[in-house]
């Protein structure tokens, strides 16, 4: 795959994604929106497929897990005692001289972000200006020296107005994680529920941030939804859930089909962790523009549920049933985003090193479609009516596509651009043996599959 | 039902919402936001299923309908086009004698708000305050005359900036509805799936509107999320189609187990229709609070495609593939609210006739859990043992609870009033028999089934 990684494998992605209806640039009849993505036809039948299949392995088929789904504005109070109002601002400088703005984590490296933010918070006003040209020293873009202006505490949430007056008072956020939301109700999941430690609640949603610089297609945009699980634990035995999760997530990875050669563990060194976390680590990926984050995995120790009983006043802490003590259970944060893992997705799987085709080789839980039905020819009824027949029986199950124009090669060809799995064409035989030829988007193999195990077929495919 | 409903039925549904996990106040350790509302562990699996039936009737299982999923923050051009940042305004009075708010088409009616809206649009600025109290004369709370202060163009859009300057060049706006995501994709979506006409895009997503007097629980909030589609058609057809449209949404009503007497059309009197609207039919249902619109069907004509073809410049016209001839399709619109949906599926299966319990007659496609496995006894190994096999194996394909605490009769009450439509019960017979009790929520009978047919009488039960 090295070489296609070479040739500019996002640019062939991003046109796929355009041509064929994954994805399209958002509001593009009006010159776009500030790098905004909108899902079309095939994207969303995938993303709602990644979304489906996270619900299932993370909520549904675990004993010790609930959903929960919390609006996207929460009162500002709750930003306050996170951190998020005060704290969560862009690593964002500018050279004076050329006029270019860095994310300094990017440019330079997460460490030289994270000792320049250490330093202006503990420098005098004063100071500020020689804390920001020791840390950065040269410009990368036109090497400027001493140039950079002091980042500006530069807020990354979306504010709001609720009611009609633009006023302090009525001014909200939209949320900037989906984690809060967790945090906030975890005293009525705990009473409604009635779990027991080790339990999780896990929630699908939309989160915004606005940064600077997004970029990359749907690797960094304003606009993002995440799957994150808050799993709430006795302190003690923080390390080995870590453990847990973390092989978790790997299960994750393989069942979306993503090559674990691309995948690297990422340990934070501890001078680099969040202040409330204990450990991290990072499925990294690589991307064509490198090796990035994928997902993460926290230990959040007791900080989220402890600074919202302080700020709220309520009682956050679980009460253990059977020593009746009462504390604030510690926290694992396992955390995707939907739009990144899409973009995985499809990078992992677009193939063309088979000069004749390009192949998306998606896992066939996510291919949009699990099976496209053909007439070999579009001009005799009897085998249309026959395909549709089966078409329209499979659509009860499954997301199936359908076909009649051009010749059976094209159509394999067209198909295998958007990763369907199987082919199914209804020939002359057809008619007399009751069976259709099934042709397999990996191998190109052709097999003859009656009618009536069609289903049984391609749920097997799909377990 | 009608004692029922006279009978507090609003405060016991909200009630049980919140002792179950169905619906949280939003930021409720912060004393609330605005109106919002928590999807809990059952509330947000209730709401997956809405959704999940919603796509696979109207997207998945019809060949005339694909999907599409458009980001919430859109180019303000979009706005202006289709008219909502000039006319998207909220019909609010104020009595400046009592100082109530009242939203003028429910305090009065849409006929009075629609005669007060056009005074007001053609009256001279020194006229709105007559315009004013004579459409109103007199306030239903204090009963003051000409007291009413002139409503304010008062947007209801959710205002945001995107960048690091709060200045007008980076004012955005949360969408109010998700319908023109669909018309600003429509080329992209025409171009890469190539349907022909009739066809329509389908979309599940969040929507924001300001609203003064949110109110009555979920039914109108100011973050809520809607199902719509826009069916592109030949003008010609558009009777025939709002017609089919129309059956197709009383379809779904009673898939989703609403009893269809309380379910009534409002065709709206033409003086009433929006301007782009040529015909327009609400499905009210009798809500507790009165017979309010649950969904509506609308008729735009070409009226969005015609403008945002003038204010993009891109060509958003169809071409017939016969004649060649180029138009913009006219557009039926069937529009769904999530929330609303949720509130009348909880209002309609709610049922405390029988004393002994309250019983939630949710469609089992909706019901949070399909099943619920018990253990008839709580410290016999050997029944739980087996109870667990059996939940675990379920579990792998449906949604399923478990309880092994106090009696049966009280298990059964408590999956009663979450609308579990079945309890699975392995009792000492099982041990030698391999069956279980399965009790019906509905009519409370039971019977004996084999282990090894659970998930076909699940399936069956579910189809």
């Amino acid at each position: 795959m090295s070489k296609v990684r070479m040739d500019n494998l996002m640019e062939k992605v991003v046109s796929l994604c355009k041509r064929r209806g994954f994805i399209f640039p958002g509001s593009e009849i009006y010159g776009g929106l500030a790098n905004s993505w909108d899902y079309g036809p095939l994207g969303t039948e995938l993303k709602r497929n990644v979304k489906h299949l996270w619900w299932k392995m993370f909520v549904q088929s675990r004993d010790d897990m609930v959903g929960l789904d919390a609006a996207l504005l929460m009162n500002p109070k709750v930003w306050e005692a996170s951190g998020h109002l005060k704290e969560f601002s862009d690593p964002l400088v500018e050279c004076k001289q050329c006029h270019t703005r860095f994310r300094v984590n990017e440019a330079w490296s997460d460490e030289v972000w994270w000792n320049l933010a250490k330093g202006l918070e503990n420098a005098k006003a004063a100071d500020k200006e020689q804390v920001v040209q020791e840390a950065l020293k040269e410009c990368p873009n036109c090497g400027a020296k001493g140039k950079f202006a002091v980042p500006q505490n530069f807020n990354l949430m979306f504010k709001t107005f609720i009611g009609s007056a633009e006023d302090s008072t009525s001014e909200a956020y939209f949320r900037p994680e989906t984690a809060q939301g967790i945090f906030v109700n975890f005293k009525n999941v705990l009473d409604t529920s009635r779990k027991k430690l080790p339990f999780g609640i896990g929630q699908i949603g939309k989160a915004f941030r606005n940064e600077i610089t997004p970029g990359n297609f749907i690797f960094r945009t304003r606009e993002f939804e995440q799957m994150e699980v808050e799993y709430f634990i006795y302190e003690k035995d923080w390390e080995k859930t870590f453990t847990m999760w973390l092989d978790a997530m790997k299960d994750w990875i393989k069942a979306i089909g993503i090559d674990m050669k691309k995948i690297h563990e990422y340990e934070h060194p501890e001078r680099d962790l969040s202040h409330y976390s204990k450990r991290t680590v990072d499925f990294e990926y690589d991307f064509p523009f490198g090796q990035k984050e994928l997902y993460g995995l926290a230990y959040r120790t007791d900080f989220d549920l402890k600074n919202h009983e302080k700020a709220s006043g309520e009682n956050l802490k679980y009460r253990d049933p059977e020593t009746n003590e009462e504390f604030w259970p510690h926290v694992i944060e396992p955390s995707l985003g939907v739009d990144r893992t899409i973009l995985a997705v499809l990078l992992d799987a677009y193939d063309d090193s088979d000069e004749k085709r390009v192949v998306l080789r998606l896992a066939p839980k996510l291919a949009p479609y699990k099976a496209a039905v053909f007439p070999l020819l579009a001009n005799k009824p009897e085998l249309g009516k026959l395909a549709k027949e089966i078409y329209d029986d499979l659509r009860k199950d499954f997301s199936i596509a359908w076909d009649d124009r051009g010749n059976i090669g094209k159509r394999y060809l067209s198909q295998d651009e958007i990763g369907t799995p199987f082919c199914l064409t209804v020939d002359f035989d057809s008619l007399e043996k009751k069976d259709v030829t099934v042709r397999d988007r990996d191998t190109g193999k052709q097999e003859r599959i009656e009618i009536s195990k069609l289903k049984e077929f391609l749920a097997e495919k799909l377990a």
